[in-house]
């Protein structure tokens, strides 16, 4: 099957892959003053005297928007908004899919960020939450950022933190396979966009203490005159001996190869190069850094991608369906760190340490048990940071 | 039954009156793969390639947004975006239920006009059509004109224009019963908001020549120093004579009245005034300005509401889901004013001289016939005055 071929003719026979349906059956004039006028007053004047009720009359209950800007779609770049709709509602198919979200995909016709930021802020009151998606770095950053000051509903942006949780997750058990500790280990991470910033914060927070963060100017130092300002803070957290070097010279005795960059940078000597028990990431899509049988000849122990045709699919589905559900769940005001720790332990916990082994060392996106494994996890420390509603 | 009492019931056990769901079956990896990555790309790039492509692959095709921000809400005024929410969800069932049209609701968190405008810009690439809603005056004419002139999709504010046309429809078949000609009856408004000013507008364009509009403060008249830009532009139109007077004023003698205002302000002495074979239009909700068992007691030949509990039942939504069901279908660019005189014509025709009679001048909401018949008019229309894509 010729994939890119099969999808657009699905696509044409699609017309949509979401659609909005009615929730109240409407036959007769009885179920019209019901659900519309004069009926409707009722619930809209018991939200304006306690706006907590728009939770339980409304959809925002059950509601995400997924929103993108269509600078940053895929691999293809920035091919405007609507042309980036395809992935937001493929995007709302898997939060349906996985974990009975409601999400609905809207696209902004501006690069602005502040034009961004207000326009989704002045809709978040139809929400329950906001999922950014295939914005540009580092604009992403900056939206991010201003949204949550703003919004008193999550704000994720997917390509960051459902990433970084996945490969914490991912890594957690690897380390497991090859008995090594991640405060520990060397870490490289290649590719210093929004995805490897993410990962590199969320490893810290996992315990990791080594990671070398390297781009394609190779290692990230302060005082590279081209980083943006995320950059330049991840530089100070990876690199205050301000090392300089190469790809190569950043995996030299590595024990872990995380990458976010393009497709095949990795060599077979660069594998050989890195620790014993190596474990390599190589998540560019659809070609990732090191094809996974070349990774594994040259010696690396444990391999994960992003694809679905090798073992170990490090995917962002495992994430951002069960997160949001349990956010909604609990009507959480935002996704804190303290969650993103909790959701990557929560997914890692549901390999067993008799089934874990160097091929499966996290769960397939369409392992059942996942979404509400990571809700749950969600709602627990939700209610432990003071982060849900109810 | 207590409406309001069961209508609250009703609205905690749906949750939500709409739901978002996912038209793509996921069920294993290759279907992953399809509707996501990889194979979602292709789509992508051919609307990157080709914009109009977006009608064929998302589902902007049949997608309309609902919008308020709270202001004027039924005949709640400014309880706020969030408590607005029922009523947009509300709409949206309808939509879905009488036209097939995916309609979702947003509300906006602000009261700032171009702010509203430019959030709603924004996200236009991801709809087929912006349906406003209950949006105060005159604040509505300024937010719809601003955004007909940067939207490529249709515009249209629900609260204007669907009262006109279906108010216009009402009129052409009851003056056939009393056997009187549009261009010559002597008609009076009462309510000179944004319903009261688009019928107006919207009765001229079927051909009245003689209109009064009588607002809280008599006879709409140049000068009034507390005329909106609205209201001065339609005392010109209507008051040329500069005539001042009250609502009784100017329903002496008048053929037509229709109430767009607030409840028992017309006594049976008015109605009493005015021609013979008078017909009258109570349409304020839920309670009328006459009962319309007083108005036939006083005279009045032919009487609708908006009420479900009387004959001739004047209600929007027997225009909206088919003027976006037709705009939809024809890739409208915009809803113009042709449109919305062959929308009148064509509810209107529904009833067949042998049918019509005093009791029944407009069809029901609940009629089968009614969307596709206002669509096919649209789309005929659309095509004639070049406001169609295809």
């Amino acid at each position: 099957m010729n994939i890119r071929e099969e999808s657009l003719k699905k696509h044409y026979e699609w017309q949509g892959k979401i659609e909005v349906i009615s929730r109240a059956k409407i036959e007769t004039k009885e179920d019209l003053s019901l659900a519309y006028t004069p009926g409707v007053a009722e619930p809209c004047l018991e939200i304006n005297k306690d706006i907590n009720k728009s939770w339980e009359l409304t959809r925002r209950s059950n509601l995400v928007a997924v929103v993108t800007d269509g600078t940053a779609v895929l691999g293809l770049g920035d091919i405007g908004p609507e042309a980036g709709m395809p992935v937001m509602e493929g995007k709302c198919t898997l939060f349906k899919r996985f974990a009975d979200v409601d999400a609905f995909p809207i696209c902004i016709k501006s690069k602005n960020v502040d034009e961004i930021v207000n326009a989704i802020y002045l809709m978040s009151g139809s929400f329950g939450g906001i999922n950014l998606e295939d914005i540009s770095a580092p604009r992403c950053f900056e939206i991010e950022k201003k949204l949550k000051e703003v919004c008193d509903i999550p704000v994720f942006h997917d390509d960051q933190h459902g990433t970084a949780i996945v490969v914490g997750a991912s890594l957690i058990n690897a380390l497991k396979v090859v008995n090594k500790e991640i405060s520990k280990v060397e870490i490289a991470i290649c590719g210093a966009g929004s995805a490897g910033i993410a990962i590199c914060k969320h490893l810290f927070n996992l315990g990791a203490k080594n990671i070398t963060m390297v781009d394609s100017r190779g290692i990230v130092c302060e005082g590279d005159e081209k980083l943006n300002e995320a950059q330049k803070e991840i530089a100070k957290l990876t690199n205050r001996a301000l090392k300089r070097g190469t790809l190569s010279d950043a995996m030299k005795g590595a024990d872990v190869f995380i990458g976010v960059s393009a497709p095949n940078i990795v060599s077979k000597e660069m594998i050989a190069s890195m620790s014993k028990d190596a474990i390599v990431f190589p998540m560019a899509n659809p070609t990732p850094e090191i094809m996974p049988n070349l990774a594994k000849e040259a010696g690396a122990r444990v391999v994960g991608t992003g694809r679905s045709d090798f073992p170990n699919q490090i995917n962002n589905v495992l994430a951002f369906p069960g997160i949001f559900r349990g956010a909604l769940d609990c009507r959480a005001t935002c996704i804190n760190e303290e969650m993103k720790i909790a959701t990557s332990y929560a997914l890692a916990g549901l390999i067993s340490d008799d089934e874990l082994n160097e091929n499966y060392v996290i769960p397939s996106p369409l392992d059942p048990r996942v979404a509400r494994a990571v809700a749950d996890a969600v709602i627990e420390v939700a209610r432990k940071t003071k982060a849900a509603r109810i």
